[in-house]
């Protein structure tokens, strides 16, 4: 455990205009709704929350090819990037509520301005490195890291509205785990720029402890960096997270993220959590209350809860009177 | 596998009183009609039932302090540990049929009259230590250990009820598995007594057989205790066994029960299995029958059922006529 | 992954008089439905179907003993022998389709006709090891093994229409995977003949990555033979595949199976793939779906799908204009 409860900073990022589906603007809502912030403060947290942003879609936003809402999406992450970028130069551990996954394409870019030295854990079914060229939807939301990684500068195009982006984490300072859809382009692509994953099949292959170890050990062998962990709840089997736009079976369990996060917690270097792509409009209500419920559970781990029990600073033992 | 079969003694604990809800009382009823008693038979064990404890409301049991129900549960106990140690002491593997899981006090008093030298292993959601004066619901199904360890005496209160029952193990001779939903006080009570656990992090930590080397190795290094396993059927996920009063997500798989069942009564020591917190009273008939079904699967493989199949000391293999 | 893409041969094997229930012999028609043949191709291979095999049921097939249908499934059985050993003597990897499991026993023997040399890798919650004498069920797709194992020979019985079966591996040559519900004949006959068994119990004491190992290393230290993988859907837990005649819970997860097929795929030697026991006319329309899907998705990975992504030979990466 760290020696002192970590600050921490929410912002909420109601946006859906990476991907086709209405619904994950409301995402922040249902979290906090659940009750996210309190969870965070009663582990002993110091919370502000921001609010949520204000985003709003740029008029006469043509494709780019096939590339949906560029301006939008490059606009918002612009707000995006500032946000998180003041939050973590405050020293606070940034909670960003999203939205879909490309407003990652801000909230990494605004962490590395505050934390040069960040390495990213990116927990998905996807790798999200298409490139405005290779993407077949033109969905930005699978294509946030090819915005982000140095590497693929080559691979990739420069979008209206990204003018502000400029690449900012190496190749090697980003790792996968959960992967288990990736296209044929995006693996190309992380197999000429060197990028480490840990798909299912490697999940399962090293168990998550050993996995767990050589993923911080890979992209952090000194264990001083600030980790960016971006988190897609469609990591997670749909058992699990229904109500989310692009479920893929065979994905992480529930004990399989809690584990996760408990590792990852343990660090002390947690400096940026995105949990992103729940979608409220998506599936049953139990759906929805199962997907909500999941993720701030799992988001609790992250910033402290632990299964063996959490005894607070100024606990104060029960004992009989003498 | 024992060399030869061994004798079993059950007994069937209609009792609710350790926590609010009605039901857990026709825990044995369920059990036995889903026939509990012929599977172990089946096996080619020897088996004694004992039918159920007659156990009365006693009147006028005014709380203490916030505790509910001390005197009937004080004396509910008082029969069971009479019971198990008359069982235990014919050399009889003590099966007991909860009700709740404040019955342990009275089943773990019992067999440490016959067995001094046993050793518990509790598989369980909660830790069950919370102390009269710790705890805040008042159910005593939340605090059974509280008694029965003996470093607990500081920290603890002796309940009206409870006069004849004195803690009886040590802190080190007690493992916990499956923890995932620890109190404060509770956890600060483990570490103050040096109580070990494998809570769901370690159990995913060190994965099951690893962890059960450990469990072993650390109460019984030398292999040669009696084992008291108390078995929550909260321990397992809610998906495998829905109709118990505190369920919490994130537990143990059927599958890892069976092998955790495969693995202890490998070890020839099995000497008192309590089986409690069914209640067939909670959820839908589906529920109840998966739950029961599961329980009664899982205790099958405590008493010998093994995966890999099981040749009966009888057995004559066909054979075509010459 | 292999250096060029393998050839595989399709049959359907619409057979269902190995066990009692109706709808195994709609099996093919199911899979193909769902697109299994489409799947096989996409992933690069040249694919060639050989259609559904026409096996009629012969008039007054009275029972052996208890054996039902004994010539219906012999003489169905040399049909699959010789249309598998065509297939696998082209040196095309056989995909049956079946059926019940019963036709495992021309499976293995067709393939054992163009490759002597191969070891059998069973994937079943049951060992199929009865013999005509053992069995409680008289159904054959409970006894396949006891035909082709040459060690089972002194145990076993001939049946009528079998006449044309000899025993063509050993003992030594097979292995399970999976098992969980095996009967006292199965157990003492694996263990007089020495067959390995990997059974759930074994699943989760050395975890999947060492088991394949071990698994591979026991049937083919050198790693050049053949491989006959027998997949019987009810090998999965009901939760994945529950239209199926004798469903076993506590079995592989679809993520095991996955990583097993990926494995499997790995080693390049993948000769014959038998899929049996889908029956779409048990369980729910989505049970059907859920059971059709889980196994064809198993089987793309058997024939090349990985999670980490797979690139074709002839991908040419999309880059910005210069
Ligand atoms: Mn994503
Ligand atoms: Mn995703
Ligand atoms: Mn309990
Ligand atoms: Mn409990
Ligand atoms: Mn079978
Ligand atoms: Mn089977």
């Amino acid at each position: 455990a760290p020696s002192k409860p970590p600050s921490v900073g929410v912002v909420g990022i109601p946006f859906s205009k990476g991907q086709p589906r209405g619904g994950t603007e409301h995402g922040p809502a249902l979290l906090r709704d659940y009750g996210i912030v309190e969870r965070i403060q009663d582990l002993g947290n110091k919370v502000t929350d921001y609010g949520d942003l204000t985003l709003d879609a740029v008029e006469d936003d043509k494709p780019w090819n096939k590339v949906k809402n560029p301006r939008t999406v490059g606009q918002a992450n612009r707000k995006v990037s500032e946000c998180v970028s003041k939050i973590t130069r405050d020293r606070q551990i940034a909670l960003t509520l999203g939205g879909d996954h490309s407003i990652a394409i801000g909230s990494i870019h605004g962490h590395a301005q505050s934390c040069p030295d960040l390495v990213v854990v990116w927990i998905d079914a996807h790798a999200d490195l298409n490139t405005p060229l290779s993407s077949d939807s033109g969905n930005i939301h699978g294509m946030p890291l090819s915005f982000i990684v140095k590497e693929m500068a080559p691979y990739t195009a420069r979008l209206p509205g990204f003018e502000w982006c400029q690449p900012c984490i190496s190749a090697r300072d980003l790792i996968y785990i959960g992967l288990r859809d990736v296209d044929e382009a995006e693996r190309a692509y992380m197999t000429e720029c060197g990028i480490a994953s840990y798909s299912m099949q490697e999940v399962d292959k090293y168990g998550l402890p050993d996995m767990m170890e050589r993923v911080l050990k890979t992209v952090d062998p000194t264990g001083k960096r600030p980790i960016h962990l971006s988190f897609d709840v469609d990591a997670m089997d749909p058992e699990y997270s229904p109500s989310t736009g692009t479920p893929v079976h065979g994905g992480l369990t529930r004990r399989e993220m809690y584990y996760i996060a408990e590792e990852i917690a343990g660090t002390g270097r947690l400096s940026c959590l995105d949990v992103v792509e729940v979608n409220p409009s998506l599936g049953t209500e139990a759906d929805r209350k199962k997907t909500v419920r999941t993720t701030v559970d799992v988001v609790s781990h992250f910033f402290g809860k632990r299964r063996e029990g959490n005894v607070s600073a100024d606990f104060k033992m029960p004992l009989p009177q003498k």
